[in-house]
């Protein structure tokens, strides 16, 4: 697609956290973009509290970005812009689990899109996937971790054995809950997004107050003692399902056992299993808020907004595909334990850079085992090693190299 | 939208088991997707080794379905059909890992869409999250585990402590494996797969014969057990990411430690994590093949081709919310232990229709604690229970309900 000289111009209400670390990203990825849709994104206008005339902005725009939450005025701007024939882009969960109907009948009126993706799980492409990949499915259920603040809480008092005071405490100062954390801890920000997931997955209203909620404050590090002790893990779970003659959107403290897929999601994360006849389930997790992520989230909405998919990829460039990387290994040497064998093994790792992480010696005389992982490097100079290890007189079987992908999770 | 009376006609090429499948789903799922997107899908013609004439249904039909797999006559018929002016949806990891350049090339002279989610990962929305949620991300890494057989056998061969070969028969068994498992256990069939997310993520080309792979067959019981002690798992691996000056793609055994989001992936799932900057990272899980699963894939492929995307949900039904629905929960009791306490809980427990499913006591005299978790049961019912037993004169402080999810996974 060749690229126009006209800008696709974004017109941007509101500029706290998300809304800034989204125009740092347009900036970041205009050329990108270009070179994928064909037309550079611009932001064309900001509107804050101080700066900024609506009329101006909507004027200006191809597009309005809505990210200043809350009811009013953003259900006003965003009902506005889709009446003048502008696509709007929202993160506003408030606003789309309460006034959802009224602005999805807008947007088809005026025959224009109306996406939404960062307002619920940040990153995790949950609404994507319920409109678009599961169009057609029969959802039965959806089982959410959707509100990162409570379940950074609950994983702390459940890996320090802390209070519930102590976790929040802990999460405000790591900025991951709110000075009023009220709408975080009693689930009515998960209940909002539980909302807006079920009228996606069944087709039918729902608005917030529909939803039943419970929060996490009266949950003790005790409840999470006894509870470890029979096998299960807590989480702040939304679930949105099929039951008799219609459905059930609610959230609440629920355990898991450790099987289940969302009984990993540790920390701010945020995870969604969608379950259906046909699909079986499927799981989604990430992060769960932060600017950044969120901003990413509007940007994916933005492009979609631009075209239609891009279903025929174009070469935007040729990379070359590289052979040799860097991988931390897994040694396993069979030897006959005889005296300067692991200084002989230590000398050739060193020769090539291996550095030794951890360490397992088992058996003695000719039948013994050394196992190791070793840190990270060049896959080359590992089978250097390996090579020359091989040819030492006491090994008793080639020796195995495995890789370990060696990283730091949260 | 409303429904019109033409029908959207599929021309469907194989008829193996996803193409048997993908029969079964769009006939059980048409008046959903005549509901969501306001027109009909339906099979206008089917090709096989036996019957039907490719020219012919080619002919009759809107968009052409290619299930046959292998390369020829796959291709021919996939350019053909694009030529036509057709749009193609496609499960084939050979065709798109061996000639997507020529295939995308070819969709984007003729302006039609060529979609390819059941080529990688069954179920698992990575192709659509890589093509349009990530259009503007730099990803820097993709890991996956996109070998359903192979995350099987390395599965059992670490829960059950059994040798490769005992695993690949126990597959096979299940119809996990094929016959001839070559191409996934040898690792070849996670290549294809990798290429062509390696080939999105980074908009470079990406033949196969690229791809450094290394499979399974090598594996024994032995570096399990030791990789185990080391607090590491066994997993297929593949890799594309970013590395000085170019890209690097490859399939290899590697191990995880236990808190990779890949770790906890069991059985013949799937999974995909892609890292970038912004979005720090995504994970999506679920089954990565079988009939249904890639029907299933297939099925949403097509509806995305018949119309953008749905970014204004109509409202198809009017579900009631129901309040009270069926949970098993965790009951934490603290009470003066006498004679006579858990018969009087447990008569109430067996009159509100509970009943125990695990029990821990802990304490004596004053100070016991009981602390259950309990079948499920209607939630109006459970909470009648924790009423009359608060009222229960030998309880020290009011008993505690928390719901656990109570599920079977694999």
């Amino acid at each position: 697609m060749a690229a126009t000289s006209e800008p696709f111009r974004i017109g941007l209400l509101g500029h706290g956290t998300v809304g800034a670390a989204f125009e740092t990203l347009v900036a970041e990825r205009a050329g990108a973009v270009a070179a994928t849709v064909g037309q550079r994104p611009e932001i064309s206008g900001v509107l804050t509290r101080s700066r900024g005339d609506f009329d101006e902005i909507l004027e200006g725009s191809d597009l309005i970005v809505e990210l200043i939450g809350g009811i009013e005025p953003a259900r006003e701007y965003v009902l506005r812009a889709m009446r003048a024939g502008r696509h709007v882009v929202s993160a506003n969960k408030q606003l789309l689990s309460q006034y959802g109907e009224e602005l999805w009948a807008v947007a088809r009126e005026n025959e224009v899109q109306l996406r939404f993706e960062g307002a619920v799980a940040g990153v995790v492409p949950v609404i994507r996937v319920l409109q678009e990949s599961l169009a057609a499915a029969h959802v039965e259920r959806i089982h959410g971790i959707v509100n990162g603040t409570t379940n950074y809480i609950l994983s702390e008092m459940a890996r320090a054995g802390i209070s519930y005071e102590q976790a929040l405490l802990q999460a405000q100062e790591l900025g991951y809950a709110e000075a009023d954390p009220t709408d975080d801890v009693t689930g009515r920000d998960a209940a909002a997004k539980m909302a807006i997931l079920a009228r996606l997955a069944f087709s039918t209203p729902v608005h917030l107050d529909q939803v039943v909620y419970e929060g996490i404050e009266h949950i003790t590090a005790d409840d999470m003692a006894y509870a470890d002790e029979l096998g299960l893990g807590l989480k702040l779970i939304g679930t949105a399902e099929r039951v008799d003659g219609g459905i059930s959107v609610r959230v609440h403290p629920a355990f898991l056992y450790g099987e289940h897929p969302l009984a990993t999601v540790n920390g701010p994360f945020n995870a969604v299993t969608v379950e259906s006849d046909a699909i079986t389930e499927i799981t989604m997790s990430g992060p769960g808020a932060g600017g950044p992520q969120t901003a990413s989230a509007v940007l994916g909405d933005v492009i979609s907004a631009m075209i239609p998919p891009a279903s025929t990829p174009e070469t935007t460039q040729a990379l070359p595909v590289v052979g040799d990387v860097v991988s931390a290994f897994y040694l396993h040497m069979e030897v006959a334990d005889r005296p300067g064998v692991l200084a002989q093994i230590a000398e050739i790792l060193g020769m090539q850079g291996a550095s030794i992480k951890s360490f397992v010696q088992r058996g003695l005389g000719d039948n013994a085992r050394l196992v190791m992982v070793l840190h990270p490097l060049l896959e080359s100079r590992l089978y250097a090693a390996v090579r020359m290890i091989g040819q030492l007189d006491f090994m008793r079987a080639a020796p195995r190299a495995i890789r370990v992908i060696d990283e730091e999770f949260s």
